[in-house]
This record gives C-alpha cells, structure tokens and sequence, in this order.
C-alpha cells in the first residue's frame, strides 16, 4: 500500500532519511522525483554560494515519546499535520523565494484539485509583502519543468473559484510561465528561470 | 523527566499541538516562553498583514507509519533530527528575515553552547545572500528581549573560536543589539527592532 502524506504525495522513507545525497550524474530524471531533483538543485545553489533555499520539514504532531536509557528519544505516536505554507523557501539575491512543487501525469493540463486553499492563501500573503511566489510544475511524461509565477497563476485560481475549468491548460502554463532548462549542474535551474522573470517584468 | 529535542529545548506537547491559540491578555509573560511569545506575534503580524513569519517544524525522521481502517495514519517510530537552518524565516517589506530564538536564565550573560555550529553557517549564508539574520535573546529572570544582528554577534562567536569567553556579556549584547519592546499586541514588536536596525545601518 502506498504511504501518502496529508497532501497526496507519496512518503518514501528511504529518501527523507538520506541526508547526503549523492548527485545523480545522468542526464535523465527516470527514478527521481521532482522533490529530489529540487532537493539536488539547493544543495548544488547552496555549496556554490548561488542561493538558501530550503524544503521546510513535514509537520508532524507528537503525542508520545519514548526514552530508553542511553538511546535517542523516540517517537512512539504522532500523526501528519497539514502544512500552513508551501514546501520551499529561502533567499537569493536579497530576494524572499518562495514555491510549492506540483508533479503531474497528466499531458495537457495541471488539475487544480492538488494545491490547497492555504498554499495559495500563503502565496498572496508572501507577494503582498514584496516576496517572489510561484509555483515549480513538471509534466512529468512530457519531461517538461514550468516556473509559474504566482500572480499569472492566481487569475486562473480565481477562475475556478468562479465557477470555472479545475485545471490549467498546458497551453496556458506555457504562455504564463518560465520554462526551466534541465541539466547536470545544477539540475534544474530554477534560480535562472526567476532571474528572466524579474528582468522579463522589468523591462 | 523534562523530554528535549536534540538542540536542548524542552518539548512541550500540549504547545506544540494546540494549532490556534487565544492571545495572552496579560501584560506579563509568566508561564509564556519565548516560543510562544513569538507565535503570538507571528499571529498578529499574519493577521494584520505586517510581515508573513513562521517556525520551522521540527524535522523528524520517521521510520514506520501505521495505517489503521478508517482513521488517520499514525506514524508509530520516529526519530528527531538536527535541524539544518534556524528555526524561523519569512519576509518583510521585501526583506528576508530569518532568526533563532534563545532564552537564557543567565543574568549577566548569554552562554554559546547552545548556538549551534550549522546555525552559525547557515545565517552566514544568509547573509551573504543579503538577507536579514539575527538573534533574540530573552533574559528571563531580567525580563529583557534583545535584537541582536548576526553581523554584530559573528566577531564574539569568533571569538571563542579562537579560544576566547565562551559567552557573549549582557553589557556586549547591550551595545551591540536593538531592545524590544514589550506590549499586548504585538506581545514582542521585533519587526519594529528590525525597521531601527536597518534605519541605523543606512543613516
């Protein structure tokens, strides 16, 4: 059975206990997911001095732990709590980035049904404090990786809380976004993809 | 037997898993940490649309989730695990900010054992990204709360480095970080401590 957190994705034990990674040298993302390659890219941004971003930890409630003599403490019972933010943030440049990770199978749009009312909440609170909020989305099988700033997605939000389509067409992801280059180092150059968005809104 | 995460503070399950809190009317912070002092205020600056602040959940490496019928998974073994940042961030007026709290019952100074290495790095590179990083120090038994910019504690920190005190002076944090006021709402105005550090740094 697939283990799942609160948000629909799938928890993988073997990847949140690795704390070093080494870099995948293939050009191919086959076996990664977007959260790893994500997780690739930080690192590579942060030992280069390029950028600080994190992925804030999943919030766990604890109601029991255990302590067993001269081990660790342990955690005995607790349970996944909705996260009130989205998955990543940091500082590049003197800038506040901030970005929640949306995978799809789907070939032609992005449903809507997997981003929360509290991320997009979260979103609107960060851009009205001068922050860069936007969303990472890959179409997995297409092999394609979209930087979707937050004010192009919101309209189309809002669309759907009228009454409108639950989904973003690909067609519209690519005239609103920054498509993000792949590649060995960093992985996904999503930093790039912001700096051509801040230079494309202020030309 | 007092139950603490790996960094030293204590673990309080009925704080961490009461998700809304009413305000604390009184003036006083008896029986208040500084942790929930600091979610008080996050609240409120959320709240007012002032800045968009939040702790970091403690990161957890979870090693086996239960799936009972019909009810919520429970995560059923769990281990804590050192954090890699500092324990909040967000963004202000187009500023990142980013801060460790410490609470000491110390009353001529704050000891340096319980700043951690990787925190000490990791506010350095903020820094370097042009970011805001500071401390809060609380004197408790003092009831005195103290702004202090990584820029002006890193010389002490090398300090010990270097073999030197093992503690920054109440008197050194006095000339070399901004007093918060205290009040009711915000409970800890830290935010306007930050506006007069950076008013100070461009006069």
């Amino acid at each position: 059975m697939a283990i799942r957190y609160p948000n629909g994705k799938k928890f993988n034990p073997s990847v949140s206990s690795t704390k070093k990674k080494s870099y995948d040298y293939s050009f191919s993302n086959r076996g990664k997911s977007l959260e790893d390659e994500l997780n690739d890219t930080n690192e590579y941004y942060l030992a280069h001095g390029l950028a600080v971003i994190h992925k804030k930890p999943v919030p766990i409630q604890i109601v029991n732990v255990r302590y067993p003599a001269r081990s660790a403490a342990v955690i005995t019972e607790a349970y996944f709590r909705t996260p009130s933010t989205t998955d990543y943030n940091g500082v590049w440049n003197g800038y506040y980035v901030d970005f929640e990770a949306k995978e799809t199978k789907n070939k032609t749009s992005l449903p809507l049904q997997n981003i929360h009312m509290h991320q997009v909440q979260h979103m609107k609170q960060v851009i009205d404090q001068s922050g860069l909020a936007f969303f990472i989305v890959n179409f997995t099988l297409l092999d394609r990786y979209f930087l979707l700033p937050f004010e192009e997605f919101y309209p189309l939000w809002q669309r759907m809380e009228e009454g409108g389509r639950k989904s973003i067409t690909l067609s519209e992801i690519e005239e609103r976004s920054i498509e993000i280059n792949t590649g060995f180092h960093p992985r996904l150059d999503y930093i790039q993809a912001v700096a051509d968005w801040i230079k494309r809104k202020t030309d």
